[in-house]
């Protein structure tokens, strides 16, 4: 039976760190509000499923319903082959990717930085203020951290976790793929400053399987819908 | 040899929800920087350490450092016997945790909404409307979330998962002591709107190592230096 992810259509967010790990290993899935759907609001509103989740994505496995990236990530990375052997390490891969969820909700906070029930547009001042410091210290913040644990990975700087392709470097591709995409002059130092990181990007970029997902229609593109935003006035130079 | 949890002094902050969990197994642990201490930022800034923390709380065992609560949680929760014996169960207890760290995430953002490198002062307009927004929307959106997580338990509403107490439960206790502590005008209606969570509460709090823990030295009492902080200006009435 394929998997079944629920997300939002006509939109990237939090849902694509899920695709990428499913499309990585060629997983048998089901997109089930892209294809069809219907039934994502009906689960969440449902009175009398035992294991409701808060908000999608979330992961329907037979009957087992598992919400939240990271939560998802983690019990699908064993199965996909994405997620290291030893066991000790999958709890240093989950740690890690709770990290890219927490740069992923503060990259969302700069352009809602007051309330997710307002619009963007009326709360504009605030997120100039919120995305300048995201800019100026928790993008550095971050990927230098990231570009530690790839230096210091003792197995070699190619990979998060391990000696191979987890489904870490698939959501670190990801974020970095959406802070290109959303803050284009805030990341302009970034190949410089982070050279694993960047090697990393091309790396997951170039695998077979991911090449052909990012060409397919099935990939979205990124949009102001989504986690990242383009929005032009929340951009400025990075340090 | 002793589990290290490595936290911030004098505040409960995020370390609280794995010191509850360690506190209600009876666990052998060493709470770092409380008891001697100054080792956290040289691990946390160490070039040759292979697991770097990006932030604390982070749980050291041996030579396995874990970082992020809910990761912590579900890597100790089997050990002091707080999670379900059920291996779906417990990523559905994982995607609980993982929730309760979005809210709580979110009643930091309350007097944090701009920048965490500015003082509160700095951002107190901004922190009002943030606030205002959590009160009248969010917590009665996640509270009744969980208040149905408990009802639609097919184990029984007093846990949040299957029949036992799991550490999903004393996070649920932490939650409900900081929003209250936080925002008791805006919790006013909780016992009477979410009754099974409500009687959480007390089942949790009257837990003889929970209420002897509560009454220790060793519980930090809420202060305006945690998460759940208690400023009046940002209080309202909740619905």
């Amino acid at each position: 039976m394929p998997y079944e992810l629920y997300y939002w259509d006509g939109l990237q967010g939090r849902g694509e760190f899920v695709r990428l790990a499913l499309e990585a290993a060629g997983a048998d899935y089901v997109d089930v509000e892209r294809t069809g759907g219907g039934r994502m609001m009906a689960l969440m509103n449902s009175k009398t499923e035992p294991q409701i989740p808060f908000a999608p994505p979330f992961l329907k496995d037979g009957d087992l319903i598992i919400p939240q990236v990271a939560n998802i990530l983690m019990y699908l990375g064993p199965k996909l082959g994405l997620a290291p052997q030893d066991e000790g390490l999958r709890f240093v891969a989950n740690g890690l990717q709770l990290t890219i969820a927490d740069v992923v909700a503060e990259a969302h906070d700069t352009h809602h930085p007051l309330a997710t029930t307002l619009y963007y547009e009326d709360q504009k001042d605030a997120a100039k203020q919120r995305a300048a410091g995201f800019i100026a210290h928790r993008i550095p913040k971050y990927l230098g951290y990231f570009e530690r644990v790839l230096t210091q990975n003792p197995k070699g700087d190619k990979h998060a976790v391990g000696a191979d392709l987890s489904y870490v470097d698939l959501s670190l591709f990801q974020l970095i793929e959406g802070l290109h995409y959303a803050f284009p002059r805030g990341v302009k130092p970034f190949a410089e400053r982070y050279p694993a990181l960047a090697a990393l990007r091309t790396m997951v970029a170039e695998r077979p399987a991911i090449a052909k997902y990012l060409k397919s229609d099935r990939r979205i593109a990124f949009n102001t819908s989504g986690i990242f935003r383009h929005y032009p006035e929340l951009d400025q130079d990075g340090a």
